[in-house]
Order: C-alpha cells, then structure tokens, then sequence
C-alpha cells in the first residue's frame, strides 16, 4: 500500500512536470509567433491546447483516486492539494497562451508595428517565473518561490509602460489602433501568466512552509 | 463523529455562499461604479477585496481539515474538491472586480464617453450566469448549471461587439482612447467572469455526474 501510495505521487510529479513544459512551451511559441509574425505557429499553439486540457483532466482524477484511495494527510495531503491547485493554474496558463496566439495571427495580418522592446523582455522575466515557481515545487525550495514573488511587480511595471507606449501609437497613428489593441492583450495576458507563476510560488511555500504567505506576502506590497 | 462532518461540511457550504455573495456584490457595485462614474464607489470595491481574501483562506483552511481529519470518500469528497476549486474562482472573480473597479476610477476622471448599451447588459447576463452557478452548486442543479454553459457564447458575442464599438470610439475620436480602452478592459473581466462562472457550473455538473465536462461540452462548441 505504502510503495504503492509513493508510486502515485511520483507519478502525479510526473506528469505536473509534464503540464508545466507544455504551459511554458505555449507562452513561449505564442510569444515567437507574435514577434516574428508567424501565423502559422499560433494556429499550432491553439491545436496544442487540448493537450493541456487533456493532461489537467487526467491530473485531477488522479488527485480524486489518490486522497480516495489512499487518505493521506500531514504533509503528503498538502502536497496533493497544491498539485491539484499548480495543475489548475497551468491550465489558465495555456488558456492566456492561446489568447496571445490570437492576437499573433491578427496582428500578423497587419505586421507594421516596430516590435516593442519590452514585450520579449516581460515575457522572458515571465517563463523564468514560471520555470523557477514549478522547480521551487518539485524540490520543495522555497528561497526560489521567494525569488518568483519578488519579480511579480517588474512585471507589473513593464506592463504599465507596455499599456502606455501603446497607446501612444494609438493617440499618433489611428490605422494602428487595432494592432495596438492586440499588443496591449498580449502585455496583459503575460500579465497574468506571471500572476499564476506567483500563485504556484505561494503554492510552494504553503505546502513547505504550511503557512499562508497570499494575500499577506510582504514581498509583494 | 459523523455528526460533527455534517456539521463541517454545513459549514463549509454556508462559508461559500458567502464568498459568492461577496464576489456577486463586487462585480455588481464595480460595473455600477463604471456606470455612474462613481470614483468613491469603486474604492470601496478595493477595499473591500480584503475580505474575499481573508475567506478564501478560512474556507482552504476548511477544506484540508475536512480532508485530513475525517478522510471523505466518494459524494463527499468529489464535492470538497469542487468546493476548493470553486472557492478560487471565486477569489478571482474578486480580483476581476477590482480590475474593473480600476478602471472606473480612470472613467470616471475624463467622464466623457456616453455609456455603451452594450455593458450594462453584459454584466447583468454574467451576474445572473455567477448566481445560477453557484446555486447549481448548492442545490446540485445540473440543469441549472447546463443553462449556465449555455450563456457563455452570448457573452463571447457582447465582448467582440463591445470592442469593436470602442476601437470606432478610438479612430474618430483620439482623446477618448484612454477611456475607451478602460472600457475595453471592464469588457474583458466581464468575459472572464462568465468564464469563471462556467468553471463553477462545469464543476457542478462533474460534481453531480462524476463526469467531466469541461473541455468537452458540446454547449460551448
């Protein structure tokens, strides 16, 4: 039952690690598609999107089976709880992958606008936050979930001068508007990816730390 | 022993009643804010996010102790979880508010634009969507949660509408980008309430059904 029960978890691990590299391998491609004007790669990120779907459904069975079957508690109960929580989060994460690879293919349509320095930097800062929030919550390490708070308000303020630049280009250059538009989706979208980074990190030093650090984290006033 | 898991779970029912009642009020008084121009009124949404927040921790809370102490199977479980699930979504529909809110208090600083028809009745389909849902929940009425599925396209249409209404705003009347964008952004957590809401009716339905609908449904093909 024990070996079994330990079989379960490294397999739900398994396949969280897995729903992390296609969320990450989403926003990443949706971010190339937009800056090189590729259509063709969006259309590939919304086709890839089941697979997330797909994955997130197999995960949540295998919490039901695993606190039904085995009824764990302490530690082991948290640490399924949170993988349920990280397995819903990386789910949204796909959901704003495909929003951005929308915005590509119409911006792509147009693809006049000088891209914008800040857009690959906020998504760049955006995958490591992801990156370091899911290995903060395999390796149970939460100075790392703490590093992923902190960058969520470098995020917040590249977002900020992402909105305002845009506008700009509005305010100058009327037939833009609506390629404008779709880059300020796009910097809001990144946006909240680096929010539900920020919730995997809160995740992680819940589950580590047994405490509650959301809404409360000092890090993120 | 038995009766003191009643007891709990009658607790955490009522817990998330009110957490739905404080998510409902804050969408409400948020797009009233937006309407009215009304700047105090959408501080107070602000301010009130604290309480959302803070019960969202007692129900988690709640919910482990459910888990680890009385080790629920079947019905009971598969409804814990949902409850866990729909507690978050719920949490978000708060931050929605507060986005919304936001964005009120830039309208309401310029105050110019004539409101759009197109808002109000959004927000009353997603209201009526959010309270279905979380009825469904508590009665576990599937038909009522199917009804909610249902109206999510109509709320997709009214977003896309709206949008294109406020980039005609942008193109003819330069001044008015900032406010029409913030309009766009109400627009946008509208939408992603409904989505919410029909996270919680999908819930319901897997909940009573113990099948999965979401990323299945044919009501959102």
């Amino acid at each position: 039952m024990q070996r079994h029960f330990l079989q379960e978890l490294e397999t739900l691990k398994t396949n969280l690690i897995k729903m992390a590299s296609f969320a990450e391998d989403a926003i990443a491609e949706a971010i190339r598609a937009v800056l090189e004007h590729n259509k063709e790669l969006a259309e590939s990120v919304i086709a890839k999107e089941q697979r997330i779907n797909s994955l997130e459904i197999e995960i949540d069975d295998a919490v039901i089976d695993l606190l039904a079957l085995q009824q764990p508690v302490a530690t082991d109960l948290r640490f399924i709880i949170a993988a349920s929580k990280i397995n819903n989060d990386l789910e949204r994460i796909g959901d704003h992958a495909v929003n951005i690879a929308q915005s590509a293919i119409k911006c792509a349509e147009s693809a006049t606008l000088q891209p914008l320095p800040h857009i690959p930097k906020m998504a760049e800062i955006t995958q490591t936050m992801l990156r370091n929030a899911i290995d903060a919550f395999i390796r149970l390490d939460t100075a790392l979930a703490h590093q992923v708070l902190k960058s969520d308000d470098l995020i917040d303020d590249l977002n900020k001068k992402i909105v305002a630049d845009l506008v700009e280009v509005m305010q100058r250059d009327i037939p833009r508007i609506n390629e404008a538009l779709e880059l300020i989706r796009v910097s809001r979208n990144l946006e909240r990816v680096a929010d539900l980074a920020t919730n995997i990190a809160e995740e992680v030093i819940f589950t580590a730390e047994a405490r509650v650090v959301k809404h409360r984290a000092p890090d993120r006033q």
